[in-house]
């Protein structure tokens, strides 16, 4: 999409405290509109806001959701007045069973399985959903394999819009029900996830009334990532935690946690403590920690073959800026095997009760790596995001787990079980 | 269990506001221990209360779950202090779309799947634990098929505790993962649900550290469901709806959301406006709903037959205690068919964008069938209560929901798939 007439004239847009589209690469400006790639340099545009006085009393008493945080948000002041599915406010447990396991002092979960579709991607979702509203679209679209597509057609279907999700035709049964119950229109095409992103993109450049979440509104989009850090934040009482362990996939949510911290700190909603945010990929999809052990600043694509794929994205969009925001503050990226993904969910269910998909499984076993190297420092308070649900992938524990002792009916019977286990 | 040294000695337990059990038949009133069953009649006990002063901001300020009524909960005044999976204050939805669909006026839904196991099986799961530590049990144990094997499996985790889930050795595999992922015992039972059921019981008397979360401890595990009811109050902004539709396994669910509104009218925290509640079942197994038509105060068990397994209890224990509700408030108990409840399921996804299981199916086609009826007034205030997650039922929509269009990959492509839809 090229830069139109209703672009032009987009201050009227109410977008709430966002001013503009701002160059992550440039720094040139262009008002508030549809738009995802800079008109002068093709760099990424993202939100820059003039932010009004904020406190900490207002957003305390704002909706229990990611709401309490829209004059944060590049969305109408009046979003709470939509149907939407009011993501967010989820759980942040303090894990002292898991820090024993690590080796940590201590740690904290941010459980957004809690989510309305038991994913992080709620949120972005919703933000794009009401920044799409005010830009004009009509129709809520992505391509996805799988959370994202939860949460489009959710969404939309709360809103009373129409979804168009586009998945690969190969794409398991679960997969399919798991979208398809909402009602949306879900196009399985007949290609690979590579082949089903050039369609998005094909088709957002036709359809001016489709918000593809991910591609024509992507910089509204990725704002919703910045909810996990207030919501930590404020949660822990109002103050940054000392370490961050975040999923990396585009890049983006990390970006967007290190920005968000970073603006509360501004904002005088939190002392600006320093703190260190560290990136965890599968081994099998890992560009950005290969560049970052590699001491590059450019990550270089891979074709993705791991079991954590809501995370196999081979050529991450904000991977340099992942890069950047590591080594800027004192962090760092790595990887662990599918074999320590599987171990990382069941640690994490044994020892907190969170079911964590496969992500959540990388996080947390990224983080035992990082404690082991010396990277993380065990005496640091140290936050993990788990951000998707262990129910959405579980072929990962499929044939790992299963029944302690298969018994008779009888109590004499359990006794034997049970001695025979513990003896 | 019978009344033991211990639990004569029982009035040191600090259970917060609770003051002792008190028979649902007789009256007799015994000092809280580990009883389920009134020593002078057999009936059920429920735990009866001293409530101090309590007041809608001492309750606002307090945690983000279902601690914030905690003086009103059989639980220590300390209960935070310990993990556990601080479940509750889920999303209550106003839902326009439902509502248009149903034919009724003002329409809530309150999604508990957004709990950490994604039922309101972890807020009774939780009471259960929290009491019974304090009444010196270590080891959390239930049978169970489904919602309730995840919860507690999950609970213990959290808690640090062993688990003893016992489950019908020939549950699906997807179940049996969803519960062995969080490391406790896990038995496999030859039989079929009532010979677990039988065996818990027996294991219940043979071993006093192990707490039955819905045998030996159930009058508090019962009190958790309490907290729906507080829950929807407090989100309405302190007032009762006029109708609540509630579905109906043991019954224990709707007779608890029925004592937590009556609760918070005697303690002032709500006008006592009159209310109705309503009970949802599947045809399949339709007990109370069956008593309910046929004007009866005893409920005639059944053999459950129906794809709504989480509310298949052909015995409901307080079946009779639903129907008090029910006519006391002028409310009704009704039923549907199999494939009425995953119309149910699909008319909430596309409406209002929550997936819910085949309880919740039950639960919104049983509302509609109320409407259609006029048994449900469409004109007052109605409150659904959605308790488990679609993603634990996908067998109900399989073959049911699916992808609008096969495409290639070509926006060509789609955009004849969607003409022929449309057209």
């Amino acid at each position: 999409m090229t830069l139109t007439a209703a672009s032009t004239t987009a201050t009227s847009f109410n977008l709430g405290s966002a001013r503009a589209l701002s160059c992550r690469e440039c720094g040139h400006e262009i008002p508030l509109a549809p738009e995802f790639a800079c008109p002068q340099c093709f760099g990424p545009l993202e939100v820059a806001y003039d932010f009004p006085e904020i406190t900490r009393a207002s957003i305390e008493a704002g909706p229990k959701s990611i709401w309490r945080y829209r004059q944060l948000l590049p969305v109408p002041t009046d979003v709470t007045r939509h149907p939407n599915t009011e993501p967010g406010l989820t759980r942040l447990i303090k894990a002292d069973r898991l820090a024993a396991a690590l080796g940590v002092r201590s740690l904290w979960v941010k459980d957004d399985t809690g989510n309305p579709t038991h994913s992080f991607k709620d949120r972005v979702v919703a933000v794009a959903l009401a920044a799409a509203r005010e830009l004009g679209f009509s129709v809520l679209a992505c391509p996805s394999t799988g959370n994202l597509a939860n949460a489009v057609a959710a969404a939309a279907a709360r809103a009373g819009w129409d979804s168009v999700v586009l998945i690969p035709s190969s794409l398991e049964q679960a997969k399919i029900l798991t979208t398809a119950v909402y009602g949306g229109t879900l196009l399985a095409v007949e290609g690979n996830y590579d082949d089903v992103n050039r369609l998005a993109t094909e088709l957002a450049a036709e359809h001016e009334d489709w918000a593809f979440v991910n591609v024509n509104v992507r910089p509204y989009y990725a704002e919703g990532s910045k909810t996990l850090g207030y919501e930590v934040a404020e949660q822990l009482g109002w103050r940054l935690p000392g370490q961050v362990v975040v999923p990396v996939a585009s890049g983006s949510q990390l970006t967007k946690v290190d920005k968000g911290f970073q603006e509360l700190g501004k904002l005088g909603l939190v002392e600006p403590t320093p703190y260190r945010v560290f990136g965890a990929q599968a081994t099998g999809c890992s560009p950005v920690s290969k560049a970052f052990a590699d001491g590059l600043d450019v990550v270089q694509p891979v074709r993705p073959d791991t079991i954590a794929r809501s995370l196999a994205i081979g050529n991450p969009a904000d991977g340099p800026y992942v890069l950047d925001a590591v080594r800027r503050t004192g962090g760092a990226v790595a990887d662990v095997s599918d074999e320590e993904v599987v171990e990382g969910i069941r640690l994490l269910a044994r020892t907190e009760g969170v079911f964590a998909e496969t992500a959540g499984g990388v996080t947390v076993a990224t983080a035992k790596k990082l404690v082991e190297t010396g990277q993380l420092d065990p005496d640091a308070e140290t936050v993990l995001l788990i951000t998707g649900d262990g129910l959405k992938t579980l072929d990962a524990v499929s044939g790992r787990v299963g029944p302690t002792a298969t018994v008779p009916a009888s109590s004499k019977a359990v006794r034997e079980a049970l001695a025979a286990r513990h003896g």
